[in-house]
């Protein structure tokens, strides 16, 4: 039997339904429509409500941060992380080349450049030894403050994001963090429930960001939150993201330029039903997983991707890695699984690959290319196994 | 009795209700919940679903404009109205001193600065004369676009804003946007419902931008649209709006700096059902109108503001004006109405006395600094009356 059989077969084994497989179907088993329906009847289903309140204290008493503050979507919370961290227009901020393309997109709306650097093998995420040594090269400090000797800019921030929930090796990246005086940003899109060594990711950084897209492990239909443990942020987040409007009993008086990114009412009922379920929804998910390590075992050549030791992912995608020397074989895997009414996808392009972001300063980006052609992410919502 | 006292009666000749009533409460009098409800149903909550298409074509067929793009809201349409309409990092924008902080906002936003400018007492929409005379003076024409001589910037857009939903002299602007060869970009996010010489408000200009916000006529939770009756604009309105990804049936390709601005379909949902009854909400908000236009005429020094002849208003928030020389009384009504359980509130700060803005170009702002003093919103939401 071919790989592509293979893969197909696994697949078979692990999902029994018949009908068509989203990649990440979102499931709403508790009071989603409750809640919804409160927000209806007591016509509070905009930017005022107490559901935005009770979303923002489930997820800082969730992951262990002090503060969240809800937005309208991850791409928001990680424009607003970056402005929190210092960001200014004409600096560069590190990203990894293999992220969604949000990431790049939000550094750009801070005015600033995406500086892009490679992943690694293991977890997907920045590889921390090619970035120290990239740094090394080409970076100096001046009054504290991290420089790119090549393009005479500030290095603001470095942005690491866990991709498809696994966390990466956040140790060795807050090494490079403080050698090199740069703040950390942390990516967590696609990483509410899972932790490394203990701690929520998201928890490490100065700031943090978190998407609640539809097909993400929980959702709000859209919607994204900051993470910090500085109450000051925290509070200046707030202010921005409500257009910076001071209080006052009437007058309309803001301070700063601000954003019209607040959650709605609505869009935070369907939170709070879902952050109520999230150990279930994230208990099946990781039963999925088990299934497919299973599964995949058998296939010569395949790697179901696992969280790293004393990491544990929320498998938000589950995600087979192809042996090198199989990049032929994804695009019929592509085709066979999707022809079989399985959904799957292969990684993004990676950012410097895409036209407004070739000509950004990066790293070698080598290991990135190679996975671009070898990972594959298959059906993951936790409808397959149940809540 | 004096006016404050005289204001509250007049309130309490036209509300009824013994409870707190709010400036303006949503109502959700038809298909809201089960829209909803058939969203959680199907799981389709987010950025793809049947409510987002439904939503656009009933906006469009509504306002009679070729096409509609929903979004996460009022600003973020009036950001991307902007981008369509051509403006570029570093241009001016002429913007009316009297608006939400919004229409400044978008314009730094896109990188540009706003170029404020005053309003005239009949609709408190833009003077258009005095923006004439202005722009004679200070501005010349350079290859067909114009630009600011003090500044040296060129003026990309003007933006009207139809106050409260009450329709601005659309003709006058037009002629000196024509005149000056500055493209008009309306910001209508007050003015669904509204209609100038039979003609929906964002109609006008090349692009417009309307608002779904929880207190505006019919509400998305949060939400807004982008109005253009160009094709090809649109098209690329749905591109930016939905992170520029290039269709294909797996790869993830983008070919510009993207936006994540899609309205959720949980909240396109909640606009469908609104648009339903919307008819029946503009005619309820209508005749509340009449009745406080009754209410006002035996008031002293109080004009209770309606549409100007030929145009429809959507009485949006309905608001009434102090006479000059009344300008002392204006915060003593504040506190006798809202005391007495009556939201009210006065007119935004204008653009120009906030900090961000107070050093961006301008015309003399003499009327919009006078009616500040003399403008206050009255409650105005349509379950008053009832719908």
């Amino acid at each position: 039997m071919d790989t592509s059989a293979q893969v197909v077969k696994a697949l078979s084994q692990v999902i029994f339904s018949k009908r068509y497989t989203p990649l990440h179907e979102p499931v709403f088993p508790g009071n989603e429509l409750a809640y919804t329906k409160e927000c209806i009847d007591t016509t509070f289903v905009s930017s005022v409500g107490k559901f935005v309140d009770q979303f923002e204290n489930m997820l800082a008493d969730y992951t262990g941060a002090k503060r969240a503050i809800a937005v309208t979507n991850g791409t928001a919370a990680l424009h607003m992380a970056l402005i929190l961290a210092g960001v200014k227009s004409g600096d560069e901020v590190i990203i990894p080349g293999l992220t969604f393309v949000a990431t790049a997109n939000a550094v750009a709306y801070a005015g600033a450049i995406p500086h892009i650097a490679d992943s690694e093998e293991t977890t997907l995420g920045l590889d921390a030894v090619k970035l120290d040594m990239h740094l090394s090269k080409i970076t100096e400090l001046r009054n504290g403050e991290c420089f790119n000797k090549d393009t005479g800019r500030r290095i603001a921030a470095l942005v690491p994001m866990h991709v498809f929930g696994i966390p990466l090796d956040v140790d060795a990246l807050l090494a490079v963090c403080e050698k090199f005086s740069i703040p950390m940003v942390e990516d967590a899109a696609e990483a509410i429930g899972s932790f490394y060594k203990g701690k929520h990711c998201g928890r490490f950084g100065k700031v943090a960001s978190l998407s609640f897209n539809g097909n993400k492990t929980i959702t709000t239909g859209g919607g994204g939150a900051i993470l910090t443990d500085d109450d000051d942020l925290a509070d200046l987040c707030k202010h921005i993201t409500t257009t910076a409007k001071t209080p006052h009993k009437w007058e309309y008086f803001h301070d700063m330029v601000g954003y019209n990114y607040r959650m709605p009412n609505i869009n935070a009922a369907l939170g709070c039903a879902q952050m109520e379920k999230l150990d279930a929804i994230l208990a099946s998910k990781r039963t999925l997983a088990e299934k497919y390590t299973a599964a995949f075992k058998r296939i010569e050549g395949i790697r179901f991707l696992t969280e790293p030791d004393g990491c544990k992912s929320n498998y938000w995608f589950c995600t087979i890695i192809l042996k090198k020397g199989m990049e032929a074989e994804r695009d019929s895997i592509l085709e066979a699984t999707n022809g079989a009414a399985y959904m799957t996808r292969p990684l993004w392009t990676a950012m410097h690959r895409l036209p407004m972001f070739e000509n950004c300063p990066r790293t070698d980006m080598s290991v990135a290319e190679s996975l671009e052609k070898r990972v594959i992410n298959i059906p993951s919502g936790a409808g397959i196994i149940g809540v």
